[in-house]
């Protein structure tokens, strides 16, 4: 049984409390653009016109796509699969991008074996959300059963309940799972009704042909389903463990008031269909970057989102989320800490 | 007489190391984007595959503008000339937006007083590089004489070089100058030859009409100019001592082998006339941002820079570098802390 998550805008509405505290402060108004808006925003999710959103906290979900295992899914990645859960050894040991980035930005990680084809055994630093060794191959049935995804959904609510316990009010979302463009690319054709070859891209790096024949294939398998249309189904059928625990964590953390720091577009197929499950979610969502996955745009346009960033990013990860967290910090930081014409004794227009 | 700065190109040309070490981090080649043409700069500048920028310091210049008091400069900004030296107050009590965003990016700022048309006396955190009490109206003759432009170029560069001494590695620029963007259109369209319209904006927020008449105005001095064409002899007609500053300092601290975080409007024209004077600077500077200010447009596609950040920022004082510092550190820690595919032990494509 998939479960339904409710969720609301936050309330009470600060709209006009907040205009009137951003355009006291000593500048032009509306000179801080799009940080303004953002300001706005964190306002709004945090419940103040002097918000501290404190430390950010990243969750890095990571998971293996029985597709990639299936001999018709050959080529559908430019690395082999093992690279995983080499990948999450990466992250353990803090060598990976998302390390680097997530310590220079000062967000605490959080490192989620949802579903990798290995076993890690205990490990600190690793939370253990595991559902199976990888999806089933989407090519002769759905991923996961709904019992399954409902435990990954579980997972990630519970995660982010338990961080906003602890006072976390930011989480970013990053993943890590070789072959999950390919289930990215389906759940977004399949929620957003474009062209497939829209929605499809070179992920890791595949060339022409290669990309064409994924294409074809993804094409050709949204075409012929026929189960139900929801975005729980269709996450169940074509999604990751790793993308299912982080639709569960974002409308978990929505939830509970967090503001969620979206990465590109792995992470944006989360944002989608959690969106698409409870639409308030968008009143929460901060979408860090334009990915140059091509996929990413036809999300962004459908979430009516305009990210923060558009530096071409291409990795995943949540490293596009670390890159936004220290405009986050900042556009709250000019609600709470700038000084008033009034205070500053400063002339007006 | 106007001085002539030397400018090299960083050597030794470190490009192929510094691709072999992005290429072999534990990431598919290129797909950190933009991030890594970054870090390649860095490491150029830095000299190194493993550069650390250390702590970011930020020069804010300020001066006032002789045009403005002159009646036919009337109406050329939306706020009276005393919010120049009452922003410095600001600046010094900590109020102000550069103030916050410095905070939050642990960045070190630096208050001048160029040239404001006010008597701070001898103050705690204003660097004293007054020239005068504001510049001369350009309507009648030069904004300066050759000797202050001189003097207040050497200002800057001073500054950068005792910087340098001391460590820094990189320096963001900023300004507080009422009327400069007026200055900074001028120069704009002297430097590229850009239509006047193209170059003039709303600073700090002029209507239709008030925007009509100032590109008019601009036009009909930039036509009747009939002095020297080069960049320095432009900079001391037009320019303002905040402007002449921020020229001395971006050439110094290029000089010494520093990066420089150019922010919007009234700093890339500074960046502009620096570069037209020592073409060598691209190479060491970096466009933080894409300013709203309408001639940013033109003097970044002369420049040949595509900025980092484009969040309809048009306010100055730094505020742009201050929120892309965070990304030159992200850049350079990818480089210095990034694990390789080899050293983490994870397969290739």
């Amino acid at each position: 049984m998939l479960p339904c998550f409710e969720l609301a805008p936050p309330a009470p509405d600060l709209s006009a409390p907040l205009v009137a505290c951003l355009d006291g402060k000593t500048k032009p108004p509306g000179s801080l653009g799009r940080l303004e808006a953002l300001a706005m925003q964190i306002g709004q999710v945090l419940g103040s016109t002097a918000p501290d959103p404190g430390a950010a906290h990243l969750l890095v979900c990571a998971g293996d796509h029985g597709a990639l295992r299936d001999p018709r899914g050959r080529g559908l990645s430019a690395y082999p699969a093992e690279v995983t859960w080499q990948m999450v050894e990466n992250f353990l040991a803090g060598g990976a991008a998302i390390n680097v980035l997530a310590r220079e930005g000062g967000m605490t990680l959080h490192i989620a074996d949802c579903g990798v084809a290995h076993d890690f055994g205990a490990r600190e630093g690793l939370l253990d959300f595991k559902i199976a060794h990888g999806t089933a191959s989407w090519f002769d049935g759905p991923a996961m059963s709904a019992a399954d995804c409902a435990q990954a959904l579980d997972n990630g609510a519970r995660l982010a309940r338990s961080l906003a316990a602890r006072g976390v009010r930011v989480l970013g979302f990053g993943e890590m799972g070789i072959g999950n463009t390919a289930s990215a690319s389906l759940l977004t054709q399949l929620l957003t009704g474009a062209d497939m070859a829209d929605c499809v891209g070179r992920g890791t790096g595949l060339d022409d042909a290669a990309l064409a024949r994924k294409t074809r294939l993804l094409a050709g398998l949204a075409a012929g389903y026929r189960g139900p249309v929801d975005a729980f189904s269709l996450l169940a059928a074509f999604g990751g463990f790793e993308i299912a625990t982080l639709v569960g964590a974002m409308l978990g953390a929505a939830q509970c008031r967090m503001l969620l720091l979206i990465d590109g577009f792995i992470s944006s197929a989360a944002a989608l269909v959690a969106q698409t499950h409870a639409p308030a979610l968008r009143h929460y969502a901060v979408f860090s970057h334009r990915s140059q996955e091509r996929g990413h745009a036809i999300q962004l346009d459908h979430l009516q989102a305009r990210p923060l960033l558009d530096l071409d990013l291409r990795l995943g990860e949540g490293s596009g989320a670390a890159l936004a967290w220290p405009l986050v910090r900042a556009a709250a930081a000019i609600l709470r800490d700038m000084a008033s014409f009034d205070s500053a004794g400063v002339s007006k227009a």
